[in-house]
């Protein structure tokens, strides 16, 4: 039987090979891979029959069970996902800086791939295809694990991924580039003390399991994902803009991380603007909850707990609280941002300078909705999730986030005196 | 009593009130901390008298002796450290990169503090002042952990430390950024817990410092290290600048992280060279531990053992392996290596380019002594470690690697289709 630590010493080798691919090779086999999956999508369709079979049994609710199922299309999307992946430029071999120091050593920052990275995800299995092909092109092995409730369909897409890699004409060893890591729970607790063979952890999925990899791993973790976004409507602000701007970021997909969850009005233009507002949102759909200042502005807003403010609706849910002044906005961030994105609206220069400034997070929008922010609308080509912690990599992490540098100097036989 | 808790929170509104100075206004407050640590020299040496006569008592060997003493002179060398932090270059607020997306959106990508940083260290006092002045330039708040044996010196340093940042005409806050974290074993813990209170943890000190931190810690970290550092004498070496570089990177400073600690010589020269370069070895005091192969060639070659190839001496004592040519030499390194430092001695142009490929550290050096890879040599200005891991910063670490980025977005009200 193959054990984890048997998997992550042959990804460990693997990933010797693969730091020394060549674009050429590495965009020959993303492509194999793609035409892998594609070959083998009715073997993929009959695996995930078989997970969607036994979800069904033991009642997952439905929107679980559409991010579980798949469909021609959506293979046909990850297999399309590989073949963009080899347009993409290769983030490994960059030279970030480079300079001459006192002694003439010429010295590089050379961008390499890190190496083995761990990949913890729930039931989406798409998220096996999108990952494997970033680790890759970055020249880094991947340990995929996945739910329990998806492993059919995963065991058939490593393997698709597997055999175009084995048709790619690369050293026999970097098939191991992709592995996928099977087992009980005792298997993640491997993973999160691998230190030595993995390199990086990064859990996508929800809180729950990104705060357990976070408190029980000895290997560097990537946090992703939570966003309890806020939009502070400034007293400069164009209220129409605003308006679009909140409806957009609110409603357009109330379920993803840079949704809108808090709404903040300066209360120099709330009792104009709280029941415009109020009424657009409810046009849409939304249920506004908010604090005793806006509800005595509208009494369509719904009670809002204090502990609203901390979380993530990922519905069609909005809390208000109403600020005064762009200090008190910035400090009821301070207070509860997840650190995702936050955006001001406003036209007043110093208001925005002050606000970017100030406020401490992965993005921050001056008039523009906080939707954009993604590794797409980024125009990164390709997103492994959206760092929300501050090292390493913060925001959209795309291609050059799952590398790491090294210092190459090159001397003319230089000792230090 | 202040609590560790208190002491990070005071360190978090610290850290709100830093990241709006500007550089002026630190660079002012740098030197008002390096006035106030040589006005208060006096009161400096009496605290650490203290703490030598105490660990006197308790037999502290010598070297550690010597390191936990303070003269005028480490004082007046301290102060100085915190004036030259002055004059160099303020990272926060380098627009690292910059772009406009497909929907006209203004993007830039800008340096910023981490945050609060905890620093735990060993014995010497003069990290307290070097640490708290890296962290300040760079725009974050300092918890310093440092010994229980230096912790009067340390008292009176980061007295004279918060006493300059009082004068230096800042916001009232900003004098908690830069706090003695006091107590027993259970306030290390609570600092490795401290997760939304403290940014970044790096440990400073020996290999059981910072194993026990990476261990315990929920708080991201930053490996310092330890440096198993490798050498390989190519067969197309410069065998007599291949030896003036041995011996200066075995000798020079034996006990730091950069000495060479493992020399490998490709068995096409190793007849003609081992014999040489023991020689040299032997006339510099260091006792050369070999493999069987070696010490065929060369009788002064004591046995090494296994495990010799895997640990640091920090000592006049070297490791010797005669390799099958360059490939060997990467396998060898690969197996062994802690991702430090690892030369290669060659004219050979398609070798160095090999080695410096393949071989994953830190720094992969040609034809130059190890010993160049720190922070000062390096053209930094300042140090606070060196990383032998992967994540976030990899190598000497300056003002650069003590920030974090975030990503500004500008708009004139885009939403998202």
């Amino acid at each position: 039987m193959t054990t984890f630590t048997d998997q992550a010493r042959a990804a460990l080798l693997a990933s010797h090979s693969l730091a020394l691919l060549t674009s050429a090779e590495k965009n020959r086999a993303l492509l194999a891979m793609a035409d892998a999956l594609a070959e083998r999508s009715a073997d993929i369709l009959e695996a995930n029959g078989d997970d969607v079979e036994r979800a069904r049994g033991e009642n997952m609710t439905s929107s679980l069970l559409d991010r579980l199922t798949l469909t021609g299309e959506r293979i046909a999307a990850m297999a399309e996902g590989l073949r963009e992946l080899a347009g993409l430029a290769d983030p490994v071999g960059e030279i970030v800086r480079g300079w001459v120091t006192a002694d003439d050593l010429h010295i590089e920052e050379v961008r390499t791939p890190i190496g083995v990275i761990g990949i913890i995800y729930e039931a989406r299995p798409n998220v096996t295809a999108d990952a494997a092909g970033i680790c890759f092109k970055a020249g880094n092995a991947a340990l995929l694990r996945g739910s329990s409730s998806a492993v059919s369909s995963n065991r058939a897409i490593v393997k698709a991924l597997r055999h175009g890699l084995a048709a790619a004409d690369l050293p026999a060893e970097c098939v191991d580039a992709v592995a996928l890591v099977e087992g009980d729970r005792e298997v993640t607790t491997e993973m999160m003390q691998a230190r030595g063979l993995v390199d990086l952890l990064i859990p996508r999925g929800g809180a729950g399991l990104i705060e357990a990899v976070v408190r029980g791993s000895q290997v560097p973790v990537i946090e992703t994902g939570t966003g309890n976004c806020h939009l502070y409507v400034d007293a400069a602000a164009d209220l129409d803009l605003a308006s679009e701007i909140i409806i957009n970021a609110k409603t357009s997909r109330p379920s993803v991380c840079n949704a809108l969850e808090t709404l903040l009005v300066d209360a120099a233009v709330a009792e104009l603007y709280v029941p415009r507002i109020v009424q657009r949102l409810i046009d849409a759909g939304v249920t506004v909850h908010g604090d005793d200042a806006s509800r005595r502005l509208d009494s369509r807003i719904v009670e809002a707990r204090a502990d609203e403010f901390d979380a993530e609706y990922l519905s069609l849910d909005l809390a208000l609280s109403i600020v005064e002044g762009i200090d008190a906005a910035i400090a009821h961030i301070r207070r509860h941002s997840s650190g995702h994105s936050e955006t001001i609206v406003t036209n007043d220069l110093a208001h925005a300078r002050r606000f970017t400034s100030a406020v401490d997070a992965a993005a921050v929008l001056v008039n523009a909705s906080s939707r954009f922010v993604d590794g797409g609308c980024f125009g990164f080509g390709a997103e492994i999730g959206i760092s929300t912690q501050k090292l390493h990599a913060r925001g959209p992490m795309g291609l050059r986030e799952m590398t790491t540098t090294k210092y190459i100097v090159q001397g003319t036989g230089q000792i230090r005196i």
